[in-house]
C-alpha cells in the first residue's frame, strides 16, 4: 500500500490546465557528456503558450526505464514531450518503447519513408540502408511530424486526453520543428493554455542575496496568479516577476506596479531589467552623456576592458585600457610614482587613485577608472588578504576610491571586481 | 493495482552495485530560465568513481513535488543527490521537504551556525539576519557537509542502504564542494561502485570539426569499452576517449594507446588534454623557458589579457598589456606611427606588427603579440569584412603576422581571435 502513496500525489492538477513533462533519453546525457539544452528550450518555449512544465525528467537508452518513465508521465501529465532516441542506430528505441507503454503496435509509416527518401535525394544518396528505414515505424495511431533537418521524424501519439510527443534530440532538429510544427499541433489540438506566462526580471547589484531577501520578503511570498521570486548570481541579485493571465496586456498590468515598488524601494540599486547587462547599461548612459572612459585595471588582468568592449559600438565611449601587472607598466604607461609604490604598495587607496588620474591623463578621456588588488589564491596576506581590491574613478571635477573585499576563487574574485567598477561607474554618471 | 506496476519496475538493480539519482530543485529550471549544468557536472563525477546515473529529474520549488521525487527515488536509487532550494529564502524548502519524505524532524545544526557566523564575519558582517538562520536546520540524524563558497551547508542523510546528499544550486559552490566534501565521503562509505569509468579528454586547436572528424573515422567508430566520442567548441574541437574497467591502471591500459595514436595523427593541433586550457598551457610554456609576454589588443579588447590573467601565477610571466580601441592610443601608449595609420587602416597587417613592437619595446619582455581586427556587427566593409583579424608576434629574433576570418557574432569572433593568438603564442614559443 505503501507505494500507491508515491504515486496518487502525481493526480492531474484540474485548477492549472495544461500540464507538460519533459523527458529526455540518451546515456550520454546520464554520463555528463552532453548537457540538456532540449529541456531549457522546450520549457521556455512552453510557457510562452501558457503550458505549466512540472517535471524534467532524464533516463538512458534503456527499454525498462523509458517505458516507465512514460507511464508514471502518463499519471500526471497532459502533454509529454521525449527528445532523443529517434535515429537509426540500435541505441534508438524512444518510438517502440511509447508503443509498448502504452500496449499498441509498431506500424510503417509512409508519409515518413518519403520524407526519408527526399532527405537523402537531396543530398546526392540513392541507396538508403536497413537501419535507416526503422525510422519509418511508428505507434499505431500517431501522427507524423515533419521534421525538415534530419530523417527522424517526430510523432505525436495521443492516450486519452493526454498526448504524447516524440521529438528528435538534436537541437539543430528539434528546435525548429518545435516552433514550427508543434506549437502549430498543440494550438490547434487546444493544448495549449488559455493564459499565457510572462516574466520581467529586475537586476540588482551591490546587494547581498539576504539583504535583497529581507526587504522584499513580503513580495516573495506572493501567490497566485503574479509571483516573484530571487535568483542570486556573482555579483548581482535579480527579482523575478511571473504573471499568469489571458494576454500580454493583462500580464503587463499585474507586473507594472510590482515592478515599479521593487524599484522604489531598491532605488538605485536596481540597474536594469530583462536582458540587461551592467556593461549595456553602463555603454548607453556614456553615450547618452557623451561621455568618454579609459580604465587602468590590474588584479581584473583586461576582465572590464573586455565586458564594455563587449557592446557592439563601443569604440564610441570606450578609448583605451591599459593592464598593468607589473609595476614597471604601472610606472611608464600610468605614470605612478615610485615613491607612492614603494611606501603604500601597489594594491592600495593611493595607487588606485594615481592610476585611475594616469590613465585618465594619457588618454584624455572624462572618466579614468583603475582597479589594483590581490586575486589570490596566492600572494595575500594578514593586512592585504586574498580578495582585497582598490577600485578608483576620477573625473574632471570628482574623485574616489572605494574597499572591497571579495571572496571566491580568482576568477570569481575577478568577475566580483568587474561588476563593483562597471556600478561605479554607473553611480559616477548618475551624478554628472 | 495498476499503480502498482508503475513503481515496481523501478526495483534497485542489484547486478550493478551502486545506482545514483540527480534531482535538481528549481522552478526557474521548469521555467527555462537557467540550465541545469549540474546535473551534467554531477554525472560525469559520479562515472569517474563508478557510480551509475539512472535518472535527472527535475521539480520546482512545490512542496509535494519535492516529497513525492525523493520518494520515488528512494524506491530505485542507492544514492540520491539532490542540487538547489538550501538557500535563505522563503523559496527554499529542500531541507524540510528531505525531513518530511522520510518522515524525520528539522533541528538546529551548531556547526552549521558556526560556519554561517564565520563566512559573515569574514565579510565584516556582525548582524545575521533571521532567514539566513534557517539554512542552520537539518533533517535529524544528518551529516553536515562542509561548503566554503556560500553560507548553505550540504548534509548526507541515510535511509535504510540509501543515503541522500543535498548540495546548493549555485555551481560555484556545489562543484567545489561535490570534489572536496561529497567524493570523499562517498568513498569512505563505500557508496563507489566495481567498474570505474574513465575518461580521457585531447584538445586540438586549429582545426575544423569536419577535418578532425574525418581523419579519426575508424576511432569514432570504436564500440564496446573503451569509446571515443567528438565535441566542437567555438575555437577548439574535443576527442574523448573513454574506457569501462575494475581499475584505474586497466582503463589506463586501454586509453593510452588510442591516446598515443591521435596525439600521432593530430600533432602540433593537439595542445593539452583533461582539465588543461590554452591559457593555462601558454603559461606553463613561459614559465618553463622563463619567457616574459606583453599584449595589445584592439579587437579582443582585453579578453587575450583577461584569459592569461585567469591563471593563477601569471605575475611572473605576464608585465602588461594594452586595450587600444582609439588611434590616439595606439600612437601615444604603442608609438604606433600615424603615416601607417593612414596608409593602411588600423586594421591592416602593418598596424598589427607595429602594436606588436610598440608593446614588446614599452614593457621590455621576451614577446610582444597583438591583435587589431572587427568584432563586428557593424564597421565591416567589403574589403575589410567583420571577422577579420590580424595577429602579429615579434620576439628577439622572430616577427610575423598572420590573417584570419572568423565567424560568428561579436563574443564568438573575439572568443575565436583569443584561442587563435593563445595559439599562435603556443607554436611560437615552441620554436623558441
Amino acid at each position: 500500500m505503501r507505494q500507491l502513496i508515491l504515486v496518487r500525489p502525481h493526480g492531474r492538477c484540474y485548477n492549472c490546465r495544461m500540464n507538460a513533462e519533459i523527458i529526455a533519453v540518451g546515456t550520454e546525457l546520464l554520463l555528463g557528456s552532453v548537457v540538456n539544452t532540449n529541456a531549457t528550450f522546450l520549457s521556455q518555449r512552453l510557457a510562452s503558450v501558457g503550458i505549466n512544465v512540472f517535471y524534467h525528467t532524464t533516463v538512458g537508452d534503456n527499454p525498462e526505464r523509458i517505458q516507465e518513465a512514460i507511464r508514471l508521465a502518463l499519471t500526471r501529465s497532459d502533454i509529454i514531450i521525449t527528445s532523443g532516441g529517434l535515429g537509426p542506430t540500435v541505441d534508438d528505441i524512444t518510438m517502440p518503447m511509447i508503443a509498448k507503454a502504452i500496449g499498441r503496435r509498431m506500424i510503417f509509416n509512409e508519409k515518413s519513408m518519403a520524407k526519408i527518401r527526399e532527405y537523402f535525394r537531396h543530398r546526392g544518396i540513392r541507396k538508403i540502408t536497413g537501419n535507416v528505414k526503422q525510422q519509418a515505424f511508428m505507434p499505431e495511431g500517431a501522427v507524423c511530424l515533419v521534421n525538415n533537418f534530419g530523417t527522424a521524424a517526430g510523432v505525436a501519439v495521443h492516450v486519452g486526453k493526454a498526448v504524447i510527443i516524440a521529438l528528435p534530440g538534436p537541437p539543430r532538429e528539434l528546435e525548429p520543428m518545435f516552433d514550427n510544427e508543434i506549437i502549430p499541433y498543440l494550438k490547434k489540438n487546444k493544448y495549449t493554455g488559455t493564459d499565457i506566462i510572462k516574466t520581467r526580471t529586475i537586476k540588482l547589484t551591490g546587494g547581498m542575496e539576504s539583504l535583497v531577501d529581507s526587504r522584499a520578503k513580503d513580495l516573495l511570498r506572493l501567490s497566485g496568479r503574479t509571483t516573484v521570486g530571487i535568483y542570486s548570481k556573482p555579483g548581482m541579485v535579480e527579482l523575478k516577476i511571473t504573471a499568469k493571465a489571458k494576454k500580454d496586456s493583462e500580464a503587463e498590468r499585474h507586473i507594472k506596479p510590482i515592478e515599479r515598488e521593487i524599484e522604489r524601494r531598491f532605488g538605485q540599486l536596481v540597474f536594469g531589467k530583462d536582458d540587461d547587462t551592467l556593461e549595456g547599461v553602463v555603454g548607453r548612459m556614456l553615450l547618452k552623456k557623451r561621455l568618454t572612459i579609459s580604465l587602468a585595471e590590474s588584479c581584473t588582468g583586461g576582465l572590464v576592458s573586455h565586458r564594455i568592449t563587449n557592446i557592439s559600438g563601443s569604440s564610441k565611449y570606450y578609448a583605451d585600457g591599459v593592464v598593468s601587472y607589473a609595476n614597471a607598466a604601472k610606472e611608464s604607461l600610468l605614470s605612478v610614482s615610485e615613491k607612492t609604490l614603494k611606501r603604500y604598495g601597489a594594491v592600495s587607496r593611493q595607487i588606485a587613485l594615481e592610476m585611475a588620474r594616469g590613465i585618465r591623463n594619457v588618454s584624455g578621456t572624462d572618466i579614468g577608472l583603475a582597479l589594483t588588488g590581490i586575486a589570490g589564491p596566492t600572494g595575500g596576506s594578514k593586512k592585504k588578504p586574498v580578495g582585497l581590491v582598490f577600485i578608483a574613478i576620477v573625473t574632471d571635477d570628482r574623485k574616489s576610491v572605494k574597499e572591497y573585499r571579495f571572496t571566491g576563487g580568482r576568477e570569481t574574485i575577478k568577475w566580483r571586481a568587474s561588476c563593483a567598477a562597471l556600478d561605479l561607474i554607473r553611480l559616477t554618471i548618475m551624478k554628472i
